[in-house]
């Protein structure tokens, strides 16, 4: 049973001890590992913390100002980095998946490195939850947050991190959340990958290929909201395929739907959805997106899938 | 109101005058046009018709054998002809799907060619109907067996050609079956393209890609025959996804699955099929098939989308 008043009072004091005399950072995206992370180190150590949001061009519609609002409500000084520009170039000419996620991972920590620099800490908080690591250790993906899993020594990058999250599950994270007396908007918050919208463009991340997933992702948490699922997502694919706008043949784009259940993301279930819900999600994305001729929803459990395609 | 007799008779009046002293070949795929068309001339000029199966490497499992034993039930002379290898040399790098069209629809001709070459027939029976005309026409695609519509002179290749279901929709043509007294595994056969599985696999063709994509086939064939529907079957992406296989990630294949209503193809609806049925065909085809593991539903009506991929 896990006792969340204990998990919360050991952190406070874990967080404590580790900054010491020290200034750190929380780089915070805004879903609830990174917000209950960022909230945690501000109970423990106050003005020592500087939240960093970075904007790296990946976000869904909304989400930069959504977390700038957010932190600015729970009086956490932040600094909001615009680094969408360096973070496309170094995708240009990326099609590989595990390629695109080094990419991302190495910009987001040099990013975060210039910023520390610049400020002067050389403490960080992440928010690494227990599901990251476990997938991290068995191959299934690399997570950006689980560096010294993956053998990156944090130290080349000139910092030392902390994870208070590291042993807990989603659920837990969630009653950590409301524990610290966060909104719902954050403690009920959606998972959210990492690298964000790059994880759910098959082939080349282009802000024009961003942008038109970002549209089919507002769709499909526009409509899959009722159905108060683990995690409702749109993928564009790489391939393209035939189709028909105004009476003629074009080949256009493929975007797939996956709406899944699951506790802990480390197994998950396809969501059996009514059709009545995704006609109208492909009605809208074949409608409201030109390019798109074709919407697919994905049937399969992870395992023997993984949530995200990437 | 389609007089089915009446057509028949003057099918084969008009078959009679076309072949004249000469001899016909009848390219027979197996499908339903292809062989109606077939059995129309033979009824019309008997013993002149030379039937040809091209074994092209792309057909369904067990379809070739299925092509000749019906053939040889209805006591047509056939040649089977088996040009696997050089099917799938033209394909060698080609990924675009127009070029793939294009590269099938050359090698079937020259095959063709030199079948009646040899045979010194220059008379060929094809089973085109009114949607491949109105949507070659359209620019939807172009088919295989359009030819002049698409600015191909037939003389250059050596031989006429008739198309006697060319002013017929597909349950026209099955009413014409039925009338011809065709068992009903031609007369109601699901409507199968030319091009066959090339059609099926984005990027590519290889045997071991059609391969995957024949398994795949046979499991949604097998699954939703007893849906009755215009069409279904399976797609292999050239795009891969990320997935679980004995424990450890590994970067797999993606089939989509498509089931369609339709009366003549010119417009479809994307059946909205039980998910006991599709968690059963997406079970199958991840559990069977190693590569794969990611199965998607194509949600998408014609128009938008197409029924064929490609």
């Amino acid at each position: 049973m896990f006792d969340v008043e204990a998990f919360v009072e050991n952190s406070l004091e874990d967080i404590r001890q580790f900054v010491g005399e020290n200034r750190i950072i929380s780089a915070c995206s805004g879903g609830v590992d990174s917000t209950v992370t960022t909230v945690l180190v501000q109970k423990s150590v106050g003005e020592k913390l500087l939240a960093v949001f970075i904007n790296d061009g990946l976000r869904r519609k909304g989400e930069p100002e959504f977390v700038i609002r957010t932190l600015n409500n729970l009086g956490i000084r932040t600094k909001l980095i615009d680094a969408k520009e360096e973070f496309f170039a170094v995708f240009k000419g990326k099609t590989d998946a595990e390629k695109k996620r080094k990419a991302f991972r190495e910009k987001f920590y040099k990013t975060l490195g210039r910023v520390a620099h610049e400020e002067q800490i050389n403490y960080i908080a992440q928010g690494t939850i227990k599901a990251d690591v476990i997938e991290t250790v068995k191959g299934i993906k690399s997570q950006h947050n689980v560096l010294e899993q993956i053998g990156i020594n944090p130290e080349i990058y000139g910092y030392k991190i902390i994870e208070p999250l590291r042993n807990l599950f989603k659920p837990e994270v969630r009653k950590v959340a409301h524990e610290l007396g966060l909104p719902a908007d954050i403690s009920e918050r959606m998972p959210f990958p990492g690298p964000a919208l790059s994880l759910r463009v098959l082939g080349e991340v282009t802000p024009q290929r961003i942008e038109i997933v970002r549209r089919a992702t507002q769709i499909v948490e526009e409509e899959a909201e009722q159905l108060k699922t683990f995690q409702n997502f749109a993928v564009l694919h790489n391939d393209k395929a035939t189709g028909i706008k105004n009476g003629k043949r074009v080949y256009g784009n493929i975007i797939t739907v996956r709406i899944v259940d699951s506790q802990d993301a480390v197994t998950a279930r396809a969501r059996q959805v009514p059709y009545e819900i995704l006609a109208r999600i492909s009605d809208r994305i074949t409608g409201e997106i030109s390019s798109v001729v074709r919407c697919l929803y994905d049937l399969t459990d992870k395992p023997p899938s993984t949530i995200e395609f990437e």
